[in-house]
């Protein structure tokens, strides 16, 4: 692309570097902004920096946070003994809206992946296994993706905290609620009938 | 979508403003930036800021540019004398791209449209009537989509300059090189039909 301002070009430049967006598309967005108001602009950026460069994570379970421990960790109505392990934020906010889920979370910014260069000390595992020796935590749920990243992840966690009195669960994986059987793949099908559950059970969900 | 830092919720909301971008691709984008060194939201931060403020258009032609004139105004070997007329800065860098064209451009900003509240007294017309007018442009190409708002454009700025000594045209429209005709819409094929050029002609393009 040959750009007829060495300020577009930097700003374009700039825009694409975000995961999922190329030169078109951060075109096409920084041509937005200069439609827009110049305030625009400036609420965006600020909007950024103020993110990166103010932002705490939760001390406790390292979700993102404005404060030393986060709205979660902070509510007494939330049982401390129960933690359900996730990779990213995200995953926070998505078991949230299901409202289903009174414990806390531990948020461990990643999963194991050697071939990104992920290893356990990039991610918060130390301190999860802190909390579980310690004898605060009775139960773990392991909610990562069904991936070999998470897998491998749940493993590792599992080995560490081998031999300390906590009963482990994971999510249960099966057919989405709503979807044909004939679509879903054999491995899920698979597994949503080794972990049956009583149909009385199902009722009352 | 329950955040759980009003300062993420801020920039969230910030980015999902821009066109095409909805609050999840929003918080996907923003949680990458969080991933990355602080510096790298720095950059993209101030590269939006600086273009914003700093940015010009070129004051004949009103391309994006970083000087009073721009460099293809600038460039004494281009003819002044042809000029197309184009709604944004990406159709200029679309019609360099097929180095074809040695004249200078005209960009008007965008097309008239009542429906979104554009009005010609919005867009670079005037400017463009000016410059037919005084006699420096022997022939203007519209080069605007073909689109019930870039007729009207084409229209509108035709009926201006009628009785000036000026040769109009528009670009061609026909079937795409490499298309089967069996896709293309009536509309167009009919036009192709109609607007036909000696195969002679065609040997040499």
């Amino acid at each position: 692309m040959d750009f007829s301002s060495k300020l577009l070009e930097n700003a374009v430049n700039e825009v694409s570097r975000l995961p999922g967006i190329g030169k078109r598309t951060a075109l096409r967005l920084v041509l937005h902004l200069l439609k827009q108001p110049a305030e625009n602009t400036g609420y965006l950026a600020e909007a950024l920096t103020q993110l990166r460069n103010e932002v705490k994570s939760c001390q406790k379970c390292h979700n993102i946070s404005d404060t030393v421990l986060c709205d979660i960790c902070n509510n007494p109505n939330r049982n401390a003994e129960i933690v359900c392990v996730v990779e990213d934020i995200r995953d926070v906010m998505a078991i949230e809206n299901t409202a289903q889920f009174k414990g806390l979370y531990h948020v461990l910014g990643g999963k194991i992946s050697p071939i990104e260069g992920v290893g356990p000390q990039d991610l918060e595992i130390e301190s999860l296994v802190e909390k579980v020796k310690s004898g605060e935590v009775k139960e773990l749920i392991f909610a990562l993706s069904s991936t070999m990243e998470g897998d491998t992840t749940n493993f590792y966690i599992y080995k560490q905290i081998e031999g300390y009195e906590v009963v482990t669960s994971t999510i249960a994986r099966g057919i989405s609620v709503g979807d044909e059987l004939e679509y879903a793949d054999e491995v899920t099908l698979g597994r949503s009938i080794l972990n049956r559950i009583p149909f009385e059970q199902s009722l009352k969900q």
